[in-house]
């Protein structure tokens, strides 16, 4: 296999807002920094957890080059960049690719249900010709529960096909671990991503890359490490772990319910603000989340190695 | 009831491009001023029909300001403001009542699916807010088979209560009679538009406000015959007539259809240009829509008045 454009564990990180809900830009760096450090791979921003859909192209553009002048390479960054018109698309992924970034998360065009594989083909062809960048690297943003607009197995055989250097990823979060499974045994050079820790270990066992997760957000050493040790026998037991972890939260509404666990972690209680139509967690759900984290010893505060050893 | 802001036959404008996919203003704007001639009580440019998600903001204003230039009267423009960020529909939705547009027609945040009422709500609060303006009227639009996010009974409700002279009506294009009937019932002093001619008479009948039709785009005349008959003895008649174009056509993928029938009406290829997702019809499919067409004596060409005289 060549080698790995992205692999590992990349997070995409959730966007912190400010009182009036503009984005809290240092907040963000902070966040993007302290995941770095705990061993994310990279860090896929503006995705679905990143509420980037809610945020306006400005500000996408805004905190990218935030995130890149405080230091943090472009190298690292797999930015969300795209939407449901092909010049907004193109817009944000030349800003992206001129910048450096190693790689775009895409959606496909969202607005529009029910099109077909050659009209998302020719919606694809067109950004990559109009971005015509020999250093655009475009992963597949595979999530029909939201975007609900499917990357069939045929698309995806087409568009790496068609532009072999260009589409080289897919992140599945379809939560369907028998499509991820057939991604990976079809295009086995691809970049495939698991959409949810919990497929992790089955992912790199099949051969596929990694995973991009909402819960790194908040546990990216415990899924780092599921990584670093997917060889060794203590590989199960560490996946255990981790699903263990992500089946509490996944029970609340996810993306406010990791920022309520960012507020509670760094004190800093703006961090629990989300932009509508998403709402915050009302305080019983919050309590509960707690309860339920404190009943599994999940803690942002503990090492995850100390629990384990 | 006090006067509508908005009644009778809307039409949600087609865009049309050229080869480079770029908007025609020339050519929308013909179509615009051919829509008003024919009769039609307002445009309701930028909708799902208009392939409005497929347009960057700026192409939307540049569009709707051609519009006005050239001489159509803002007070018949009904602009699609609604989009994924609050801060993109705040600024589609300042532009279009600075201008002088009568109302907008908004679609909810549409990216995030399941959301709450209470998100929702906060979200065209967030809005209206934000524009600050008297003369905003925002006409809701419910299409849950696109959008995906649809707005309750007790949404639109909630809603007219907070802001009585500001969210002023609603389209229905959930496909669902009942739902129409049901929020003509609840709220009476609402402008109610029928998402189809099909339920034109009934949506009359039932105290709605009219129609804004896809494919008011190529039987403007017809269906405004209707609205002006509805309480004559011929109006079933009428109304049947419509409904049987409007069948034929929905056997086809209906944006790329009705393009068809406008390219081979004006003479003018280029018409039949849709923009990626959506994808042309192909040649068979033309042809079989022109036959069908045919079969019931329907043609662009030829005023429904003879035919039916």
């Amino acid at each position: 296999m060549s080698k790995k454009n992205f692999s590992g564990v990349l997070v995409p990180a959730l966007t912190p807002f400010d009182a009036d809900l503009s984005p809290d830009k240092s907040a963000f760096i902070d966040h993007c920094r302290w995941l770095l450090d705990e061993g994310a791979d990279g860090l896929a921003i503006f995705g679905t957890t990143g509420e980037a859909n809610s945020l306006t192209l400005e500000e996408r553009m805004e905190l990218l080059e935030a995130v890149i002048e405080s230091g943090i390479s472009a190298e690292l960054l797999m930015p969300g960049t795209g939407t449901c018109a092909i010049g907004d698309s193109v817009r944000l992924t030349k800003h992206a690719v001129n910048l450096g970034c190693k790689g775009c998360l895409m959606l496909p065009p969202f607005y529009y249900k029910g099109v077909s594989d050659d009209g998302l083909f020719a919606a694809f062809s067109e950004i990559i010709q109009q971005v015509g960048s020999n250093s655009l690297k475009i992963y597949l943003y595979h999530i029909p529960p939201v975007a609900q607009v499917p990357f069939s197995l045929e698309l995806i055989g087409r568009l790496i096909s068609q532009y072999p250097d260009t589409v080289v990823g897919l992140k599945d979060s379809s939560g369907d671990w028998s499509n991820t499974e057939a991604v990976i045994a079809e295009y086995p050079d691809f970049e495939t991503f698991a959409g949810s820790e919990v497929f992790l270990l089955d992912t790199l066992r099949a051969g596929g890359a990694g995973c991009i997760t909402a819960t790194g957000n908040i546990n990216p050493a415990g899924i780092r490490h599921v990584f670093e040790m997917w060889q060794s026998d203590r590989a199960d037991e560490l996946q255990n772990r981790i699903t263990e972890i992500r089946k509490v939260i996944q029970n609340f509404t996810m993306i406010p319910a990791l920022k309520n666990m960012i507020a509670d972690f760094t004190g800093q209680s703006d961090w629990a603000l989300v932009r509508p139509p998403l709402t915050r967690l009302a305080a019983d759900q919050t309590k509960q989340l707690m309860a339920d984290l404190k009943a599994i010893r999940f803690s942002l505060q503990t090492r995850e190695e100390e629990l384990l050893a």
